[in-house]
């Protein structure tokens, strides 16, 4: 089952500063495989479903293991069996009807 | 790792009424033994994070199967390594300070 | 318009321990005659769309007030026009269909 | 007082095509004056407080009118006195995270 999702990582307890700890998430979706898009209050993820999940997990793990007390994430993921539809048919689907819109 | 999360599940393509599916996700929660709440937009779970998360990702699985095309799920969830937290011990916490504003 | 919501709200910038911030903020939704009920990851509020909204920004100005650096906060809402509905009858919709799966 | 957000609103009811309604609010988002990125589930917003939630507001207005009899949406929003960043910066900052760490 394929899944895109948004994650939000929120490290509570460190400060007010928390770009390094959702730099190291980045890095451990990316490396986990996964499609990822950077923006400005999270990160969408697309791929399977264990291999999303396994690289949200392995994330609240090693920001514990670097010393991040606790952890709120806020997260967004759907599946659909009605057709196949990536991260960028999703935009691009919003995105032609606000053209369509625009040049009538 | 233990996890305290907060999951609404939304059924897409299926008409306005979707307290049906809702009721198949509480009783897949509650068969996998997790700790569960259901509130007016979501159902607090608690337990072990593959339990947790395995018992979603049934869900959605358990809806496809049983026609829903579409599903987006909004999903909250805290781990934390400072000290043990139940969902009693988070409600608890923000009403002893309620009772102790209104009592001062 | 009716809103029913749910909102978690996160200081971020004064530590692990956020129930006192959590409390002033359920403080506020109560004052503004909002119905509330408070569970592990967050409140459900039922009001007009106004008096809900006021009152989260109202929540988010007094925690500055207060000192808190940086909040992020998560909210559903919904709003619907096809028929009435209540906190009180999402829940009751949800128990009804277990209820009628247990005694089945 | 300035927020960044990032809203997803999930129209029910109308089948499992959604884009020309999301299309919709975009166009309001960006007739608002608020400044909007959309992605591939949601759409970052920045502006002043009652900019962004009036906006909001206006979409779930005019998709009512346009026959969606209900709409569920989730946000994230935040807000800090600390200091000015806007929804470039919070990227930025990331990002220099990342490629600092990726040429050591």
């Amino acid at each position: 089952m394929k899944v895109i999702a948004d994650v939000c990582v929120i490290p509570i307890g460190i400060g007010v500063s928390v770009s390094k700890e959702i730099s190291v998430c980045e890095r451990i979706f990316s490396e986990a495989g996964l499609k990822t898009r950077l923006h400005a209050y999270g990160t969408n993820l697309e791929g399977e479903w264990d291999a999303v999940f396994d690289a949200i997990k392995r994330c609240h793990e090693t920001l514990h293991e670097m010393g991040v007390p606790r952890i709120s994430t806020s997260l967004r993921f759907g599946t659909r069996v009605d057709r196949e539809q990536t991260m960028e048919d999703k935009v691009r689907s919003v995105e032609e009807k606000l053209g369509a819109a625009i040049s009538r």
